[in-house]
């Protein structure tokens, strides 16, 4: 059993609210305007590493929640965080909760509650570091958006660069060997993820359909297929990347580029007609955005011009391969 | 460091909504209607027993967010689920799914969204099962209280019978030796607390503040006394407890009442005016409720008629006591 599936056969009951259990946000009605509620868990040794710098940590734990506000189009406006520690370290927690605010103050998203607790020891040895944050945001019921818009002749953008935070992975487990400076980057894009806030908001009206690029973009975008009904044709040497990705070897560049997690880039699609509109959007919020495809009546995913080396693309999935699964 | 220094510290900022960091719920307007949000994360060893059952600990983890939310006067809305589990076990996740939305059901709260995360091993062993639940309500403006509302000469009152849930971790640590059949049912409030919603909304307009009572009475009192500038004067002996508890040896029986956690009791405060319509809201909801003291305009804490064996009786705090603390 796989992530998606657990969610679906034990969590999914009727969804009675407009969106519900599965996408980015949950949207409920509060007299005459709309919120969007997210929520991510952050656990050590899957989500970061045990020696991570707690700033990233901080960083990193709201910024992928704001992301995902990001691709509903919602304005920022609180979170909760629930923190489970080993220890109350001083000098980690001021490192850690500094970035977080700092982050917060700087899209307008206050930190209004929450709950610490003890992280057990298991087998002599510190139990995990855990951040569980929920992020509220508002959104205009008239620019409402979710993965299920897209539409067939319509256009496949992605914000940003995909791809270096998977490569700094590759990097730190030893299957690529990057300048010094080329590693700080990727590095920089793994920890320090910029959620693509302001770009949500300028394409509410605009973009058909949305998501973050959390888990890879062949699996991100194979939930907007699923829910939208239909396919796409993805250009793949459209896809933008960086100089330090484009001189990777052609299989690792690949797989960081369609099956690399944690990029916190805007996937999404609007009509051909507006393609000069969202073009501005991107240029208003001086973010790079660039047409990677088009979404298609039939269905499935075609990659043109892949080398298609490998098969396996399928984005990050939490329970895939388990022994139980 | 302890819990509350620890949330005081690093994450209270300037508090621009109503209520912020430290209440039972955060307040939020939207529009013209106020929600009321509160999150627990709940964590193997430190919450529950490795072993619990997982009907037990799907009842308790949304059961602990709706007594916030009844302390608050909060009608249940919805929530989210974030769970990091060491495997997908469709048995446990089956029992754990089942008993949560049978509560939410029943409570009118509808799960609209969530995360779900592997455990990473730790030292060969399992990673913990965490359970992070966010639950929203909506409150009457006119009927808002928290812990800072307790005016001298209120009457002090709390909801059924408090102390079994710790004495049934007394008798699971070999502490006391308790009959099978009492054992049971001091178990069944450990494990599966029922919130007092319907009390929480019956005292909106009464009470003029409410805690519910989760880390022990002493404790938790402790935070309405300071949020509200006034004292207490408890009568130790109209505590209400059950006739097993009754039975123990006092100075356990003592700690257990007063600073035993997991009880989910509402213990609120509320003018002697309305003591009259203080008891009807507690019969129309067919829920026992006992005066047991009355707040002063002296500061602190004056436990009457209480044997007084020893003075540990702070309510629980997960970072007190750690070597680094």
């Amino acid at each position: 059993m796989n992530e998606f599936e657990l969610i679906a056969r034990y969590f999914t009951r009727s969804v009675h609210e407009r969106q519900g259990v599965g996408d980015d946000c949950a949207l409920i009605d509060v007299g005459d305007r709309t919120l969007a509620i997210t929520t991510d868990l952050l656990t050590e040794r899957v989500h970061f590493f045990p020696d991570v710098a707690p700033a990233s940590l901080g960083h990193k734990a709201l910024a992928v929640n704001l992301s995902d506000l990001a691709a509903a189009g919602a304005q920022p406006r609180c979170f909760l965080l629930s923190l489970s520690l080993p220890r109350a370290d001083p000098a980690w927690l001021e490192a850690f909760s500094r970035a977080m605010l700092e982050l917060a103050a700087r899209e307008g998203c206050e930190l209004i509650g929450g709950d610490t607790t003890r992280a057990a020891r298991i087998a002599g040895t510190d139990g995990p570091v855990t951040v569980c944050i929920t992020a509220i945001g508002e959104v205009d019921r008239s620019g409402l958006r979710g993965r299920g818009g897209a539409r067939p002749g319509d256009d496949l953008w992605v914000s940003g660069e995909l791809g270096d935070a998977a490569l700094a992975l590759a990097h730190a487990s030893g299957k690529v060997r990057l300048e010094p400076d080329q590693a700080r980057a990727c590095r920089q894009r793994l920890e320090w993820p910029e959620p693509q806030v302001a770009l949500g908001l300028a394409l509410r009206g605009l973009a058909t359909a949305a998501i973050d690029v959390s888990d890879g973009l062949v699996g991100d975008l194979g939930h907007v297929l699923q829910r939208s009904g239909v396919g796409a044709l993805v250009r793949v040497p459209d896809i933008p990347r960086s100089d330090t990705l484009r001189q990777v070897e052609p299989q690792l560049q690949r797989r960081c580029l369609l099956a690399g997690g944690d990029d916190y880039e805007l996937l999404f699609t609007a009509a051909q007609a507006d393609r000069e509109a969202v073009a501005v959007a991107g240029r208003a919020c001086c973010v790079a955005i660039t047409r990677i495809g088009t979404m298609t009546k039939g269905p499935g995913l075609h990659l043109e011009g892949d080398p298609g080396i490998d098969a396996k693309l399928q984005g990050f999935d939490h329970f895939a391969g388990t022994p139980e699964a």
